[in-house]
């Protein structure tokens, strides 16, 4: 949760000016997002969202960001899609920052998923996947597999810190990934952050998917293996096998995977753990004076980590996430 | 702003539960109210704030509080009455501290109050003091001028590290109320903290008044010289007089003041100046981890204790508000 640009209603007003879109009648600065800020925008033509883009989202992504958040709704994804300004730009600026005007969502995340959540959210991405076709813009994953030596430089002692000896097994990971990463799988536009905090549900069903912010161009099925830590996982560390079972299924019906993505779920999940570890390890440290969210702790990443570690080596893997059926 | 509360869908399900309001569609933490956890919530029955009351709101004074929002709103002014529960009961628990859930109100609190802003916000104060009239309750101002001493007493040294000498002044003020305080104006419900942030306008009128968890019974023009404070003095320190004149003139024109209580306003607005100097010298000091707010800056209330004490001392407060007129 976060607010960090704080707006005058003179700021406010000066913003709106740029758009079509009536008088604000209420806004209010609201507790969701964790690289941006954002508010509640009622105006005398709708409820928005206004969402000022923070230091971690770098205005030369926003237009691919916000161009396909356009292509999705208007290819039929439940998003939440910028309005235009008068002379057709997707964002203008507030106190000197980047910021757009979203429509307003209904829809509640869950905080802990039961399994049919997990299907359901297995199916809001795979109807992503399909509703990004044929976008043509494309956005390097800059935090993917080629990246995570880089991202883990510098990093070793604090690693150690945390867990001695984890620098090295992380290096080791690492190098397997250099090694291993499967190749050629289908891709296209992913998420990359599908976390429940992140997809909205209405009387159990998807409802809609919010903060694009990381989205990138990577293999499809790394985005379901991103997925399968965030939903899946027990808060004892544990990967609930049912659940990512429901997951993968719920994908599976909207988006037939290949063989060759099921065979590499096991690989991927792994590598897409190392991912959040690694950004994870390099904002741990103490939260800065003004600071209004904690660092999430490294280590629930950690233990993801050893369970595919494991899953992997076994080959297990396979048989949990149904490849093997 | 301030969102310390953390609700989770299964927590929320339960609370809803006990109200008749429907499925809630949409649930949002937003940044209002300093000492309460504020909610957007949507349900199929309309939009709400739920606001959950943290440490600095006692619970022996919630029926107080929302007995009066539900009476106000019965009379016809415009604030956020608490929805009743299922059997009736203004307030229910959750995560174990209590909580209510009141009419989303529309309208924009304003930043940097115009001249014409203070007039409207002192309408609106006399329409509270009005359609408060005949309201049976009563709750002592455990912040007003007989517990001014006691607020001070041992903070002397902060005030000091504040502005060398700075405790001798405040206690001189303080011998100087006890002295001078007026005593029989005409009193009743006063919200003793109606700021900028807690009045709304719409299209520059005034639209709604909330967060009256400091409401108590005291005397009815002192509530408007809290407003002098809060709503009249510029960036620099400085007392902006048509400002001040144009509050006063706005709530006279709805309740008119009595010679006694225009007699009264510059003292009032002295000890107002008080009141709210000493809460923030309590509260100032580092801001603990974790925490979403910093405290107000006591030496902002310090200059306006100048202000007051020079005018009170030559007369020219009389003027300055428009008591001589």
């Amino acid at each position: 949760m976060a607010v960090y640009t704080d707006i005058t209603d003179a700021e406010l007003e000066g913003f709106m000016a740029e758009f079509d879109l009536g008088q604000p009648l209420a806004f209010k600065g609201i507790a969701e997002g964790v690289s941006n800020s954002n508010f509640l925008l009622e105006t005398d033509a709708g409820r928005f969202i206004l969402t000022v883009y923070e230091a971690r989202t770098h205005e030369k992504d926003l237009p691919f960001f916000l161009t396909l958040l356009r292509w999705l709704a208007d290819h039929g994804y439940p998003c939440a899609p910028p309005m235009p300004a008068r002379d057709g730009d997707l964002y203008k600026r507030v106190r000197g920052k980047p910021a757009a005007i979203v429509l307003f969502l209904k829809g509640m995340s869950v905080r802990r998923p039961s399994v049919a959540h997990c299907r359901e959210a297995g199916r809001g991405l795979a109807l992503l996947h399909k509703a990004a076709e044929g976008f043509s813009e494309a956005r390097v994953n800059d935090l993917g597999q080629s990246c995570w030596a880089a991202m883990f430089a510098g990093h070793e002692a604090k690693a150690d810190a945390l867990k001695p000896g984890l620098a090295a097994t992380v290096a080791a990971d690492i190098a397997s990934f250099e090694r291993l990463w499967p190749q050629g799988l289908p891709g296209g536009v992913i998420h990359a952050d599908f976390f429940p905090d992140n997809v909205f549900f209405q009387a159990g069903r998807f409802a809609a998917a919010i903060d694009f912010y990381f989205a990138c161009t990577d293999a499809l099925a790394y985005d379901l293996a991103i997925c399968l830590n965030a939903w899946c996982f027990e808060a004892d560390g544990s990967l609930n096998v049912t659940a990512a079972r429901a997951l993968v299924a719920g994908y599976g019906a909207e988006r037939p995977l290949s063989k060759a993505e099921r065979a590499a779920l096991p690989i991927l999940a792994w590598g897409a753990a190392m991912r959040f570890f690694l950004t994870r390890l390099q904002d741990w440290g103490p939260a800065p004076d003004g600071a209004l969210i904690k660092p999430h702790d490294p280590m629930q990443y950690e233990r993801k980590l050893a369970v595919h570690r494991a899953a992997f080596a076994s080959g297990e893997g396979l048989v949990l996430f149904g490849a093997a059926e």
